[in-house]
């Protein structure tokens, strides 16, 4: 993924002051739409304030070859939304997928939905909501995928639901609230404001009134895991650094096999497409602070002021699995790192991209947070599922999480310009 | 309110690897503890992190004659708590301000709670449970309030209670939510990342184990009122500007005569102090979306675009509440901007610093999202409650927004150092 500045803020010059009047005079007057479009509010803006940080203006291709938002380097806001298909047809499906890649398109570039921007005809609603008008792109990607439930009879899909999208087996431990579970498609909005990704979210699901309704959505902040080696490894709510050995966007050829479908994978309509897990994990947050420092790096395997392997070394020193300290193992049996490493799961890896959650607090006055955490792989059968099932039957920890949440969608790869994202699976 | 960088940050220079070898080796060796802090690890994560942005390492101070957060620029983020004290003695409850106000001092500046920071004994927990280690300081600031349910029988108190500190009235259209209403104590924390400002909040609540737990709680992000000249008026979720008339920090006069408690007013104990008072407004996202650009603009007196008056000129113009165009008045009768201003309010104004916010969506697959509005005084008697009595039955925003939270509190002036928050009210 190239990151370059927003071509259309980058070559507007504009005073403020300048542009506040003449969309003051449009409005206020005869109310003709004036085409100005949060670019350009942007542009302005971004001149205007010193105090905005060097990647603000950054904007990702929504066409190419794979959608942006899986190797992208990880935003630091999240919002997703799983949707349920209403009672439409087909070709009603189509043209919400339509829409949906023209407005995703328009708002990766910081432009607002459709032309009408802040102006437009009094008498009528306008195509976007407007919150985001003056803020720059802000790095936005926005990221389509497919349910199993969408290859049901309703749309004569279920000849192409591809093999690798399974209905997820039961784990251990699960404690899944059916109300956050599934969906017939889904988007993930990433982006460095929380004020873009929500206002993509919720022109998105706009757009999709009478077609689509939201069925459960997720609000994260605070990336838990780095994807390119340029950044820093972020911390999660236990406290610890999360995705030291994370999938980095790099390295070309672990991607190529772990993270991208294959033109030789089955259907062909999924090649250069990806398959993302989404997992709800609500922390036992308390128990977790009211246990020891050795508790807490016995449990993930790695000392929590660094992360360096519990074995040695530094954060990103190899973990040596058989070490012992006196007699003990130095890296738990049941230590997380150990039972997630690859060399415990086939050579299993994951792009991980998850963000911290809090939604306010429970009934007893504990923070309800956590991790919702994403990931993108070739194949769920033999990542994800193959190290979940590892790990739901012996990860010491297992005592502090819950698993409440979950989804699998089969992720297309990008949309030709002048096409729509998923265009492959209905005229296949 | 000083702005400056922090003074352990600016001190320090260490390599990221250097330092991180060394907490390594404290840490996996004898868990000697280092008295590393995060103002030192967020030096170094500074340093190496070239994007990181201007304003990220800025601290404020958390001693003074006022509390920080009330007239500092607004940050991004909010994590918003009220407290239920539980049964506990007054020498307890006196314990556990200053707890809060020694931690919310170090956090402010960037450190971690206590002095063990990443190290410490491993058979013991942490005094800091960890996730904001490596990030700046990030503008944290910490503010605290006491409410009216503070002042009964328990704590000998019933005699303190200012008559400002009243029991809001009822308003026309409330939609409380019992759960989302009072509280014994409350804390604003705000910072311009999500995870500062969520980790203050944690921590907070969890030194008060036992002491008092969180009623209801509240995050926010992209402030919805400038409180500064500096900062651009942002937007809220109707898409419109929002503060732009609000009380800026710069005019003293304005802040001295609206905002701060002074000597005349009684208690003593409140000089130098303010009144917070929230609300938690549900905003009904769908059918505002659908309404026409015109009935928006009606709505709120305002245009969407640049937030300049109906009455004409641009954001900053006063308002011309006699002008009609045709024969009808330009701003209308019922509209926000008329019957909020303070020509129509015998003067009132407020210091609002209020957050939108979106708290996933509801049954209908709907965002549940709105304002958390903020608002400081001098007096809520003659500022937020007689403005709100006005708006309730009149304003047409109305069928628009549902108030569902509230909350009112008294916010003592700042802590001297040595000292702690409130210590006026028990000392007096």
């Amino acid at each position: 993924m190239t990151k370059s500045q927003s071509t259309p803020a980058a070559k507007t010059r504009l005073s403020r002051r300048g542009l506040l009047g003449l969309v003051g005079a449009g409005v206020v007057g005869a109310g003709v739409g004036l085409g100005i479009d949060r670019a350009v509010v942007s542009a302005v803006a971004a001149e205007a304030s010193a105090a905005d940080s060097s990647g603000a203006a950054s904007t990702y291709p929504f066409y190419g070859a794979h959608q942006s938002g899986i190797t992208t380097a990880a935003q630091d806001r999240l919002h997703f939304a799983s949707f349920d298909v209403s009672d439409i047809t087909r070709s009603d499906l189509i043209g919400l997928l339509k829409d949906w890649t023209a407005a995703a398109a328009r708002m990766t570039e910081g432009k607002t939905v459709g032309d009408g921007a802040v102006s437009g005809p009094l008498a009528a609603p306008q195509d976007d909501t407007g919150e985001a008008l003056g803020l720059p792109p802000a790095g936005l990607t926005i990221t389509f995928g497919f349910g199993p439930s969408l290859f049901d009879h309703r749309f004569g899909l279920a000849t192409k639901r591809p093999a690798a999208l399974i209905d997820l087996p039961h784990f251990a431990g699960d404690m899944l609230d059916p109300a956050l579970v599934g969906g017939d498609l889904c988007i993930q909005a990433c982006s460095d404001d929380p004020q873009v990704a929500v206002h993509a979210i919720r022109n998105l699901s706009r757009i999709a009134f009478g077609r689509a309704s939201i069925r459960w959505s997720q609000l994260g902040f605070g990336r838990t895991s780095s994807t390119t080696r340029a950044q820093a490894t972020p911390r999660n709510l236990f406290g610890f650094k999360d995705g030291t050995a994370n999938v980095k966007a790099e390295d070309r050829t672990v991607v190529d096999e772990h993270v991208w479908v294959p033109t030789e994978d089955s259907p062909a309509w999924m090649s250069g497409g990806s398959y993302l897990v989404s997992r709800k994990i609500r922390m036992n947050i308390e128990p977790w602070d009211r246990s020891a420092l050795g508790e807490q790096q016995r449990v993930i395997g790695r000392t929590k002021g660094d992360g360096a392997p519990l074995s040695g070394g530094s954060e990103f020193t190899e973990p040596d699995f058989a070490k012992k300290h006196d007699s003990a193992l130095a890296i738990d049996a049941d230590a997380h790192v150990r039972l997630a490493h690859p060399t415990h799961n086939h050579g299993a890896v994951l792009l991980r991209r998850g963000y911290n959650f809090v939604d306010g607090n429970d009934d007893l006055g504990q923070l309800n947070a956590g991790l919702f955490f994403i990931a993108f792989q070739r194949d769920p059968r033999t990542q994800f599922v193959a190290i979940q099932l590892r790990l739901a039957g012996n990860d010491a920890m297992n005592e502090y999480i819950q698993h409440v949440g979950s989804g699998i969608f089969a992720v297309p790869p990008g949309a030709r310009r002048g096409s729509y994202v998923g265009a492959g699976l209905f005229e296949s």
